[in-house]
């Protein structure tokens, strides 16, 4: 009996070693310079992995919605950045937090500032978003006199502490190369240094808060930043891969999938397994050809790669383009593995893992 | 107090009214050539809107999964087609659906045959999934010996009715113009009934079951068919409005996200409603830019048209391409809709929907 005898459906899988060995990694790498490792729980999204991360000191997280916070704040952890431009219409959920649970927002600019002072129930510790070369949001980590007009209003606050500037650098994500990423990084850690010794005469704590896992991951050390938000590397992904952040052997989770139909006139089994599960981010290989997931053999504990693609996907369907010896060693009914392009949407459509080993590991659903 | 008082997430909306016509104009055109309405309940996934299906008496339905079946069992319908290719892994779940519940399955050749006849402990109905030139799947329209080797294998089932050929022209999603359609789902026809016509000395009563929204919604009628499993007409989407199948007023679902960051600078808002709420489908605009859904004005009872987009989306952000005049209407907390790509996707990431008069409705989750 095997973990492979539990699944007759799209399952997500957890290979636990791996895992650890990537918390293993980032904790270590951030004790090295003492920054503050806040993992970003938005990828795993469960109580046990968060367990996990207790075991190796972690305190902090982040989380990318209300929902996530109040789950994991119910799991006793005491110190929450909500990594998302604060929505005024949470400011009930905000107020009901335990009061000796850390929170922490995070503001784009002023707006919020009165409603916050007029509606905070509590204190709350906020991060101005930076945009350091994103382009998503925050403001322009150039636009000093609007981050003056910030700190001159926020400083006024009384409910509320200043802990400094984030940004989240994704243009990382574009890269293919670790010099295109580490030269993003350092442009834009410098321009982040810049700012805060800009702001240092009138606040000595204000820090730097960074989280892209392809910068997070290439870095030899975080010199210079006080708190990394990295979320992705528990788990890394095919995208992680391509980009060079990790190597596909540390890619921790994979879907395992029925194989329902054969298509050996075109070298293609059809899977269960469709954007219901993975959803639908992808990757062009280096012939130019589009693909969803690369297929793994599942095997007693372990997967072991294949160069099998996923090049189709539709609501429960996949398409696998393979090998002809394929058909006789995967009958219908047998069970492929499908390594994900983005790790965290692939796990976000799911309620629960099987680990190799297994075991069942519920998370937020 | 409207139903955008109980909003402070993203919310998945429906306008109930848009809904019911909707299935109303489907029934109808099934009704004018006696063809049986199977439709799809992958799209919307809910007890209660099953149950408008069923005061237009309708009592038969398809489903893409055994866990819909399951749910959809549950809720007391009695006919059910499990349109993915079956699974052999499931058998048990097969075999443990109530004895008056009429079970309907797809096989995509003979391969499964012998393992159902050995393992069925009660009787079911299987369709023969013929590949009429998308490819996804199915023993293609003119592999007349494969298709007369299932013939002579399923005649001999004792377990098995084989009830006809079952068809899905998921190209017709390939195409924007009407005419193509037409043309697709004529061509197709043509062959399907060919098909028919050659097994009919064999066995008079098989039937020919197609499914996809752009050929139902265009056909003037269902001539020549037995049975029409369609399913995103309930709610249609902008990939159905740009292919034609609809008008964008007919479309039934949206999701409402609070505009959590403004950027005058670039003529963009930022909301809370990313890949977790809408999946990753996309269009191309006239300009050729890429679109992840289009902006709707949230009003009392209704939305109405706007020309903004959702030009990119990470897993919790979208952004919005909007007019200088919108940062003063929406600002930060206030809600906007956004209309989905393909509907059956987004519906699937929400655990509820809400209507236009602030009724909850539960789905499958």
């Amino acid at each position: 009996m095997t973990y492979l005898d539990q699944i007759t459906r799209p399952t997500l899988l957890l290979d636990k070693a791996k895992c650890l060995r990537n918390i293993e990694m980032m904790c270590a790498k951030a004790q090295k310079t003492q920054t503050l490792l806040r993992p970003h729980f938005k990828t795993h999204q469960s109580v046990e992995i968060g367990n996990w991360f207790r075991d190796f000191g972690i305190e902090t997280i982040a989380v990318s919605s209300w929902e996530m916070a109040e789950y994991f704040v119910q799991a006793g952890w005491k110190d929450i950045t909500v990594a998302f431009p604060f929505n005024p219409l949470e400011i009930k959920v905000l107020n009901s937090m335990p009061f000796d649970v850390t929170i922490q927002i995070v503001l784009t600019g002023t707006d919020l500032i009165p409603f916050l002072e007029q509606n905070l129930s509590r204190n709350i510790h906020v991060w101005l978003k930076i945009d350091a070369g994103y382009h998503r949001t925050g403001i322009a980590v150039d636009r000093i006199s609007e981050i003056e007009a910030f700190a001159k209003k926020i400083e006024k606050g009384r409910k509320i502490v200043w802990q400094g500037f984030l940004a989240h650098n994704g243009h990382t994500y574009k890269c293919r190369t670790k010099q295109a990423v580490l030269d993003i990084h350092q442009v834009s850690l410098r321009k982040m240094m810049a700012l805060k010794q800009y702001f240092s005469h009138k606040n000595k704590n204000l820090a730097l808060s960074i989280g892209d896992t392809p910068s997070c991951s290439l870095v030899e050390n975080f010199e210079g930043i006080e708190e990394v938000r990295v979320g992705n590397f528990v788990f890394y992904d095919l995208m992680q891969a391509q980009i060079g952040s990790c190597e596909q052997e540390q890619i921790a989770v994979a879907v395992a999938c029925p194989v329902v139909a054969h298509h050996p006139e075109r070298n293609q089994m059809v899977v269960h397994g469709g954007a219901v599960h993975f959803s639908k981010d992808l990757l062009f290989d280096e012939d130019k050809k589009m693909y969803f997931g690369k297929m793994v053999h599942l095997e007693n504990g372990k997967w072991t790669f294949s160069s099998n693609s996923l090049v189709s996907i539709s609501q429960e369907h996949g398409i696998i383009s393979c090998q002809p010896e394929d058909f006789q060693r995967y009958p219908l009914g047998s069970l492929v593995g499908i390594l994900p392009i983005h790790s965290c949407l692939t796990v976000d459509m799911f309620a629960h893992y099987l680990t190799l080993e297994g075991q069942e590991i519920s998370k937020m659903y």
